[in-house]
């Protein structure tokens, strides 16, 4: 498979993977989101992640959002898509390794920046205050965004590089994807089906550092309990877990940017020869 | 979306629609077969399904059935694809109808037919004996039929007119796609999220006419009795339908043409605006 092959795939094994509490899983709809929405994201994206073999990373990110909303309705996928254009273009170049990632990441331009602010006027995404002085870079701005993008002379890294402190995908960005990396190692590691082992990943992932679109949406107490509990369930039963998942679906709570960390695991972990096979 | 992409999520749509009992769904795996694997044999269909838009069917269709099986490492959706392949070119060419996947049909050649055998040689497929006199093409020889078809002159159309006593989905080929073009039409007129709509229009397919793989794998007294059971079941609760399910899964029993049928019908339904936003 080509890399945009498997990074479609890792789509759909991390929606597939449950138990993953507060998402959209195998297992589980949201009231107002449903499983195959997410098939029809990750269908729609497709055409982007072949763009992000051989083009600008920005536009194929662009292009990516713009079928993942016109396939799906709504955001399904946008921070996923995020981490995996990067790591798509990476592994298309022949480094996927946090070194031929960090190389993507600084060779983008201001117009992959452009590109970034356009795709969010394709999908709603959750987006905290800019920090003071930076109202001109609101990403809720979209294209009317870019005039100062490029008075700036801000490359999509530079970007990034404003939102590390609010956004666990930007912090990814730039120190190399770490996290991704040490998931992806661990579910090579893991044993039987990819989509459990994806729901473990995430599941790890959750109680390692707390989830930045729950502190968004709900508050920083909010996700750091999130966190302490993910941390108390490792060793747990299904039930236990199950318990958790329903616990966070009735108080509105989605763990979202785990989930983009988890797929773009799954996404090193079939380009270094994880199967589907079981 | 385009008629490929819409194929490709008929398959993912297929396979998450339950209970579709006896098959792989969202909420059932088998033994040696896993739902991630129907995943990857859609993403790995893909390539061949956009072929199919504006090349030749065979073509298209053994390109999709490669790409199939190098994603899910083996047969998840051979059946289906035979079905959607002259259904998207149809939607490709404007008239996705009875009258217009007649004409895609009626235009096949002899070389679409010797890349119907190729495809064989990429997945192993559940075959019956052929009719006495034509050994020398039954399909499981592959490539080593060609020469047969080319003495022959046998287009695609005419080697699927030699199964459609055994082959529910060699009647569609040459009948118009008539069962597709309802269930389709049921999914169309339904409520709720399409992959529930999918698992209903499975159930109806099955009690509808018996399961042609079903008979080629169990004889037709099975099939009979698998035909009968979910017609008594058209009104059953979801109970009743797991017990059926657990039943089937038990004794080995897969009706797959129908659940080829129901990704078919999806297609269709898709094509005419059906939407996954539920």
């Amino acid at each position: 498979m080509t890399p945009a092959e498997h990074a479609e795939l890792a789509l759909l094994v991390e929606v597939a993977g449950t138990p993953k509490p507060g998402n959209v899983d195998r297992e589980r709809d949201l009231a107002d989101l449903h499983f195959e929405q997410f098939l029809a994201g990750a269908v729609g994206a497709r055409d982007g992640l072949e763009a992000a073999e051989d083009g600008p990373v920005g536009d194929a990110f662009e292009t990516a959002v713009a079928g993942m909303a016109d396939g799906s309705g709504t955001n399904t996928q946008f921070g996923c898509l995020l981490l995996l254009t990067p790591l798509v273009r990476a592994a298309s170049r022949g480094d996927l390794s946090p070194e031929g990632v960090t190389e993507v990441v600084e060779a983008t331009t201001v117009a992959d920046a452009e590109a970034f602010y356009r795709a969010f006027e394709h999908a709603e995404v959750a987006v905290p205050d800019p920090p003071e002085g930076i109202d001109a870079l609101d990403a809720r701005r979209g294209a009317a965004a870019i005039p100062a993008l490029r008075e700036r002379g801000l490359t999509l890294e530079d970007v990034m590089d404003l939102s590390t402190d609010h956004d666990a995908n930007a912090r990814e960005w730039l120190q190399g994807f770490p996290r991704v990396f040490r998931a992806a190692a661990r579910i090579e590691a893991g044993r039987g089906p990819l989509a459990d082992r994806a729901a473990s990943a995430f599941l790890t992932l959750l109680a390692e550092e707390f989830d930045t679109l729950v502190v968004t949406e709900h508050g920083e107490g909010v996700a750091r309990e999130v966190q302490e509990r993910a941390l108390s369930l490792q060793r747990a039963d299904a039930d236990e877990v199950r318990e958790f998942a329903d616990d966070l679906v009735e108080r509105g709570i989605n763990p979202g940017t785990t989930a983009d960390l988890t797929a773009a695991a799954v996404f090193v972990a079939l380009e270094r020869g994880v199967s589907v096979r079981g």
